[in-house]
């Protein structure tokens, strides 16, 4: 089969690869039908992720069939259709029994990783019971690719850990994909203001179309007195850092009221400055999380019943290609 | 009256001066019966609060006996005996409506910071109301002191907002009177495992009388290897902040494990370093608090009935007096 | 001033009574613009409120103008617009101090029940500073009226207490003002899925347009299977009765899915059977509540940013007006 | 293998059965070494148990030894030493992955009432990986079999239902295993009081030394008076149902304080009266459960810090043994 190779730092090729078999009971071989490529994808050939090795197939997202089902595998048959996880979850561990699929003992985000991925005609999924999910009859493919990673992270680790509620004051740090996943998502709550900032004006005016309520454009690096201004000095509630830079989140921690929640979605290659010395007594929460995908069935189900736009949510992935 | 009155950087003096009157309808008038030193008059001594300018009465702890009450309060009358919150409360701005005391606009810690305070024969407590509470008969006042700031403290930033869960694994950085209320209030919520770390072999003794399970000492620069080897290496869900340094912000960041949180109760004077670059997908939880007080009936009645042994609070004040 | 008077069961009648002056310092004076009949006032006249005597003036609902204000109020002084809460808070005693300010020792539901209350000219207010609101410029007060008890009722005794969640299904039983207030609040959290029962299709029919995905008219006595069928079987995550009768009540229990929670808002006037034979296994949860008020604040705010439809909401009071 | 199977009504005897088998690959084979007779086998005795039918091997708690673990199962092979949780988990099914173990939808209570059950030699196991727990070395057996269902069922249907907190005043009516094991995992939460109310002053007597403040034998029917009497008249924040009879639900609806919570743990066999006249204005809360068995490995790892003590909940199972 056709796949798309990681070849080391900068290097990668669509190479012929054998199909993958079943190895383990709870294995599924999935057709892919669309995949994705992701930000983490393009850290990876950076050469940032170490756990990627040369010669790995890439991808961690995708919706597709079942070609073939381990004999311990009994939610799924051949011909079903499916959304893959980008999170694969054991179930049994103690880690899975909380919840906490991102650190399944045995799982977690291996795809793409330190598995073969989704960027090919055919991906093995372990723990296909518990990392697959049906795609109800007649939903639309291209939108529901968003749900391997992009909307559940934007969700989970930037509405849910945020705490976004009803009324509330939120600003999100970054329009890329998930910065407009976690805006899209953050409406399931009813927030009274939501900020996006960000450098692009493209990305703020789709930010305004996705339900922005007010938009900060930060190149003059004023960003900080901005978001105050449009605040009454008080700061936001929430603040997400959907970027991964020491300036986004410190700029997070610049806006965020006493009593408010930063809630990081941010992939971070190096160590930030905390202001412990304004901070301490700001009765402040700050979250870091690897998406658990705890919240996919909800999801799929907010698609179903069209509490997401479709058609909004359709113009994600199209981002997300261009994403440098 | 006799009171003790910074007078600028390391100057301090024991003066007269004249007794407080009532300002407003909701004043109450406290003769002082007992009173602390807090570390954070230390900190006022060393001259970095500046918003305590020179002149000012200290304190912000104390239990007294009520000399006069204003117009305008109902729940208090001259003779009955009461403690004193180191947070004043209005009980009437957004804030206290939303129970975070600390952060009340025209209160907060105000006492022995902004207004006089109780290291005086008398102090005036503005809200008497709402910052006040009775003594129970027959309570023991040397133990009670400790709830002006120093239980509160210790359980609300360290506890609560740390989480602390029956059958958890925890350690408390910093063995002073902060991270003993720590200590002695965690056990409310009876977790497996209390490590507490401490640079004193005398504090770390204490410690183990009141309740810890392990102790390190830090002195030798390897507590973080100390602490993950004591939880197999899985670190701890929830790690208590008690000091108030990089350092020891920096271990906590070490030792918390995959999901946990990090408390933070120490009062900071410079930055920390943040490393969000092995955070980000750690799924933890880091929270800052100024003590609201909230949880002060509950520890009064926690005192009454005994849940908190006396015997050992007893020691609590003691410790405070010869903290450096 | 001109009042209006509740004389004995069934005897009301508009009268001539002296203006209300302030009796406490924290009391103010409001020159009432708008008000409302409640169902609770026709429960009154019904004669089923013995707390409420004969000579009480009506009325717990209301917007208008600070006429006086009494020493000890600060947050409000004569000319300010202001929403009057239903419930009366002291802002001090044990409840208050919990956030349940319904069972405020010395307030509570009192305004037109113990105490004088709104339809009249002119109403006192005990603790002005915690139990009325400042109105927003521009406000539409004919809207507002509704926040005094309608809304904060639907959304705190129902939607709150019944933990609606993005993505779930829920039924409302009951289609009248708190019905429908509940079907408004409930769209904070964004469920799939909102059936409404009735037994008037006029109202199922305003539900429809209130956000409602789907209606049962329960004349016929098969609500129960209709709601089942709805749900594949499964019942709703969330029962909320907006009504008070031991029918719908029982209704609620019986569409209830495992694990789901039963939010009571209706004014019983008898016992209820609870089928616990068949619900003792079913890990679900029921609720009663007198309503707080405590989400009045987030209420008005998400009437100035319009996530409450003004235009929908307008209908609201019209139809309370007609309730029988 | 010699088993104990259920007859009919009335009817059971030790009979000669075949040794069970793998039957699928997630199944292990459990030679039991100790196992107990719960009240809910005498409830299937006197034929209040339709699903369990004759012929069925009664029993759902018990520790043994794997003796067989099937293709699929991964976390146990044979020798290791087990607790078998009364509650089967697939692990994978919508509720499983909700933490609603009761309602796996292949699974739940299914021992000893849908298929053969732990009073036997042997028992075949389903969906071992996640149902077993592992033995600490050095753990006492006969205290470990509470955990297989008294311990958990009185933690999560009653302690943690009933919301219990450090202060708080509870009272649990039923002084059996099952309000015993709520008595004991009660005080992981430091609650100031903890009244038992029981007819039979042996098992007060016991519950004392298991930590209950006060004891009420209700013989007199005056128990109300006696708990609101103890409790200055505001009854409790927490009352736990461990009987499961009207009487006992009324009792709790009885003395539940204004914002409590009535937590029921008992097997009805009939409907109860409901007094919502009087209880729609209280914000209380009740809740239902079938245990779930999540806090399980909690639970061990609390007998194996000695958080329970074992000395005393020894006494647990020779109670049970004679339940009438």
């Amino acid at each position: 089969m056709k796949a798309l190779v990681y070849l080391g730092p900068a290097k990668k090729a669509v190479q012929e690869r054998p199909k993958p078999e079943i190895a383990s009971p709870t294995d599924a071989i999935v057709r892919i039908t669309k995949t994705t490529i992701c930000g983490t994808d393009l850290h990876i050939l950076k050469g940032d992720v170490p756990s990627c090795q040369p010669g790995r197939i890439l991808g961690h997202e995708g919706v597709g069939v079942i070609e073939k089902a381990g004999s311990g595998v009994t939610a799924f048959k051949p011909g079903d259709r499916v959304l893959i996880s980008c999170i694969s979850s054991c179930g049994k561990c103690s880690y899975c029994r909380k919840l906490m699929y991102s650190h399944c003992t045995t799982g977690g985000w291996i795809l793409g990783n330190t598995i073969d991925g989704t960027q090919a005609e055919f991906v093995r999924i372990p723990y296909a019971d518990t990392s697959l999910y049906h795609i109800p009859d007649g939903a639309d493919e291209e939108a529901l690719v968003m749900l391997s990673d992009i909307l559940p992270t934007g969700f989970e680790c930037g509405v849910l850990n945020g705490k976004v509620q009803p009324g509330a004051t939120m600003a999100i740090v970054g329009s890329g994909p998930i910065g407009l996943a976690a805006l899209l998502t953050a409406q399931f709550y009813s927030p009274a203001e939501i900020i996006m900032v960000d450098l692009d004006d493209n990305r703020l005016e789709m930010a305004k179309r996705f339900g922005a309520t007010a938009t900060v454009n930060s190149t003059d690096g004023r960003a900080l007195e901005a978001v105050l201004k449009l605040t009454g000095h008080r700061g936001v509630d929430t603040a997400i850092e959907a970027v991964g830079i020491p300036a986004t989140f410190e700029l997070c921690a610049g806006i965020v009221a006493a009593g408010g929640t930063i809630a990081n979605i941010g992939v971070h290659g190096t160590k930030v400055d905390l202001h412990l010395e304004h901070l301490w007594d700001r009765n402040i929460t700050i979250t870091t999380r690897l998406v658990d995908t705890v919240s996919t069935p909800m999801l799929l189900g907010s698609v179903r019943s069209h509490k997401i736009d479709p058609q909004a949510a359709d113009n994600l992935p199209l981002q997300i290609r261009t994403h440098p």
